[in-house]
């Protein structure tokens, strides 16, 4: 591979590896105390199941990404990244979309089932898992980016190059 | 390809097809009149954001699976199938994610964020939604399965030919 385009790659990846990694901080920080009709109670990431699944999810690619960064160019392992690298994206988007399910339930309520929305009573937890949700959708957006661009490369589907 | 292993092919990628029509086809049909305390309502996918995804999703994946079906094995669109199973398994797989952090709501509710369980009152409502989420969780497996599969034979990662 040229030298270049081996760099852009890691470039990449390791942005891909920051996106995660901040992803996972800053949900398993937010937290927020606040008190309504004098009974004080603190918002936090932990109390819903969802959010726990995306700093999981995070956490884990996190590291995946971070070892890949030292992998050797020629290292016949990477035929096996780009089978990692799908199950870790599937991974992401998954639990992506089922914080996002229940951020968007926290921010607009469901009036049918009669649940609330809380951001108003603890703005700055509801902010915290905005940046949360916006970091991870950069991660998982890269990490489609490598996957298609792998496929691309290996399977040629347009026909750019001549048979 | 040899025409046993085509055969078993198609099978398997009509299960999927099956699996996400009916997916769609049972989550777009959940509904169920109750009352509380004299208030009658009505339970019905279409009032939670996360369960519209969920069938949107699994319909555009149905007509997709549908058509690939009558795909010819000699046909050089093989190749863009990969790229279009890569998509549509991510769109699967979120859209799943979030119904289920949605129905994990709704059956065990969220005591911090004040979020009821409303299984309770619409208990048919749920056990169609669930019916629905196991559809479609069959339907993203196979989908799973057959990405890895074309990963597998493209790449061969686990160097089981010899060079």
């Amino acid at each position: 591979m040229v030298k270049t385009k081996w760099l852009a790659l890691l470039l990449v990846r390791f942005l891909a590896f920051a996106a995660t990694l901040s992803a996972a901080i800053v949900m398993a920080t937010s937290h927020q105390n606040a008190s309504v009709f004098a009974v004080s109670f603190e918002a936090k990431y932990s109390q819903t199941p969802a959010f726990k699944y995306f700093v999981i999810a995070n956490a884990i690619v996190s590291v995946y990404g971070f070892l890949v960064l030292f992998l050797p160019s020629k290292s016949l392992l990477w035929r096996l990244v780009v089978a990692f690298d799908l199950v870790f994206t599937l991974l992401l988007s998954s639990s992506i979309s089922a914080a996002l399910a229940i951020a968007y339930v926290g921010k607009k309520g469901n009036s049918y089932a009669g649940w609330l929305p809380i951001c108003g009573q603890v703005p700055k937890y509801c902010d915290q898992v905005k940046g949360a949700l916006v970091a991870g959708f950069i991660g998982v957006i890269i990490y489609m980016v490598l996957l298609l661009h792998s496929i691309h490369t290996v399977l040629d589907p347009l026909l750019l190059k001549k048979p």
